[in-house]
């Protein structure tokens, strides 16, 4: 991580390797980072793959597989966002895959043999540069499921790739990391000290840097806080002993599959009202949240629990989201939709596994009225 | 980590692999993990090694070489706290070099070849299983000098094991995580806002749980607090893209070597001097740490950074510690003798690199006199 490090993958790449480059649309090259990569490779035997979509989709991937094995490639580089990364962790197992790699996600995952991967990471959000896990939709069947593999063997982070991103995909971005975090503090209090402390030592940071980055995006200083935050929000440090939820994003994936919303932006819609309708299960921690993030410090127990929702919500609304489904114009049918999902898999999600279909459409519809 | 973890040992060393397991004095006999280490590893080929001591010393580590060449082994398992860990390090690097191992404590040591070293911790203080630093120490010229290795491939940590620790050791090893934790972060300000909020989330943890430990040394969770906050100082997890000091430590590596003082009372002894003299260049940063890890709000900069001192030292001495080099019966001899040896060596040590001879001293005549 720091400035200039791109120039840095040929020492982090054996010589001998035969890489394939996988890309998302295009914005790399007007950004400076596919020259840097370029030059940084030019001694190397390189393969590119261009197009690997926002929520990358099997149909995309098949086609890198396909082109991965025809050039025989033996090194994997990822160059872009989460999308870029977590299509390439299933290019990764895929090349080395006889059968079609979407058998791969419903396969028992961690003994799945794969190409190794490093990345350059353009877009801090969701991780996915310092951890195994990746999301990977159809298309055809608008499903969206986890897969879990291989870790990148080096990730290069340069924060100033990221002067130039669009507001939008820095919202969404922060959102991730916050929500990222929640998902593995929001439980039961009293795990660990330690662990508390330092995912509230994430969300102090995001909420201190969120609206000095929306002021001004090119500071060095503010974008390195950020993106050393998204990395640290999902690579296992802060999840040490302490109960986990991933409720919210397993909600809203299914918004994501079914409309095409941003992640970060769906966790903008999910998690408060996730918040609202547990707030009982969740309401020390949330005590806890609202005087350590918000200093919310007076109040009755009620009180302070819908002031530290209001404020979470606030400040998504803050960084330019919607937080609502009727600002995005989705009504009840997907949530029925959502709910014979979660029906037809016996969905049990949160700490304490009671995010079932019906749970799921509370939240849901608690989230259908006007802000 | 957790309860009963020592039993999957097993599971972390191959099975053919003939392993030297190096103890301390034999304190592992009367808790109880001495019995659980030779029942999980029941079926492997072993050799003890006992009496690597506090401040382990080359005397006693060329002894175990010796032991471990001639039975030729090809695994390690240090079972015990920082010292025995620290000691098997060196052995680890010795077994594999032809010549005297004190000549290692002098090479260009990353590039040195080791035989896998695991670990079962003991007393929670040092970090060093999970980082690849030791400390050696030589009798013979009472020198005493810092090694970088290998990595432990695994540790072991029950927080159970450490209910019987004497609470002399208990507070030195609060003590060592407290300063190897501001050693990383008491520096220059505005390097990064994440790693400064989860250095506070170690100092916060060790302030609420200390005088608890005091009162009860057998509860699982505030050991277990302990357990993973003195890991957690010193793995690099809170270092990253920030200056270090370690000014403290070298200075009190010199009053262990000539006085026998463990080495956390010496951090409680030098490193409050240290602020005292440094509080200037330091004064940003203590004004930061007195708000967040003590509430100190008020008052102008030198008062906020008097208390940010005083109560740093109380903290110390609120474990049961002494702070001053008159109540250890040291005085102005020892002092001379540390210029003397940082003069040798030009030592320059701290994030400005101006801890000098002549700055050891001035930071050491400022433990002289009564508290």
């Amino acid at each position: 991580m720091g400035k200039g490090v791109i120039a840095n993958l040929n020492k982090e790449i054996p010589a001998d390797k035969r890489v394939m480059i996988t890309f998302g649309g295009g914005s790399v090259k007007n950004n400076g980072v596919y020259d840097q990569v370029k030059e940084a490779l030019k001694d190397y035997d390189t393969v590119e793959f261009w197009g690997i979509e926002p929520n990358p989709s099997i149909e995309t991937l098949r086609k890198a597989i396909e082109l991965g094995k025809e050039k025989k490639v033996d090194f994997l580089l990822a160059v872009g966002g989460g999308s870029v990364i977590d299509g390439t962790k299933l290019i990764s197992a895929g090349l080395l895959y006889d059968g079609d790699a979407w058998d791969l996600l419903l396969t028992h995952q961690s003994a799945i043999d794969t190409v190794p991967l490093g990345t350059v990471l353009t877009l801090p959000a969701t991780g996915s540069e310092m951890n195994n896990g990746a999301v990977i939709s159809r298309h055809e069947t608008k499903e969206k499921y986890a897969f879990f593999s291989n870790f990148p063997v080096f990730s290069i982070l340069d924060p100033e790739v990221t002067f130039t991103l669009p507001p939008h995909q820095v919202a969404c971005g922060l959102v991730d990391t916050f929500v990222h975090t929640v998902e593995q503090y929001m439980t039961t209090p009293g795990q660990s000290r330690l662990m508390d402390r330092w995912a509230e030592g994430i969300l102090q940071t995001l909420v201190e840097i969120a609206p000095k980055i929306r002021e001004n995006q090119n500071d060095y200083q503010l974008m390195a806080d950020f993106m050393l935050s998204a990395t640290m929000a999902l690579n296992g440090f802060t999840s040490m002993g302490v109960s986990q939820d991933w409720a919210t994003h397993m909600i809203g994936h299914e918004l994501t599959a079914l409309h095409g919303l941003s992640h970060g932006h769906t966790l903008a819609i999910v998690y408060p009202a996730t918040l609202r309708i547990l707030r009982e299960a969740k309401g020390d921690k949330l005590i806890q949240y609202g005087e350590r993030v918000w200093n919310i410090t007076s109040g009755t127990r009620d009180e302070r629990i819908d002031a530290a929702i209001a404020h979470t919500e606030e400040f998504f609304r803050s960084l330019g989201l919607t937080t609502r489904l009727c600002e995005e114009k989705i009504g009840l049918e997907t949530i029925d939709e959502i709910e014979r999902r979660f029906n037809a898999r016996n969905a049990a999600y949160g700490e304490n596994a009671n995010v079932t279909a019906a749970m799921a459409k509370t939240i849901l519809n608690s989230c259908l009225k006007e802000f």
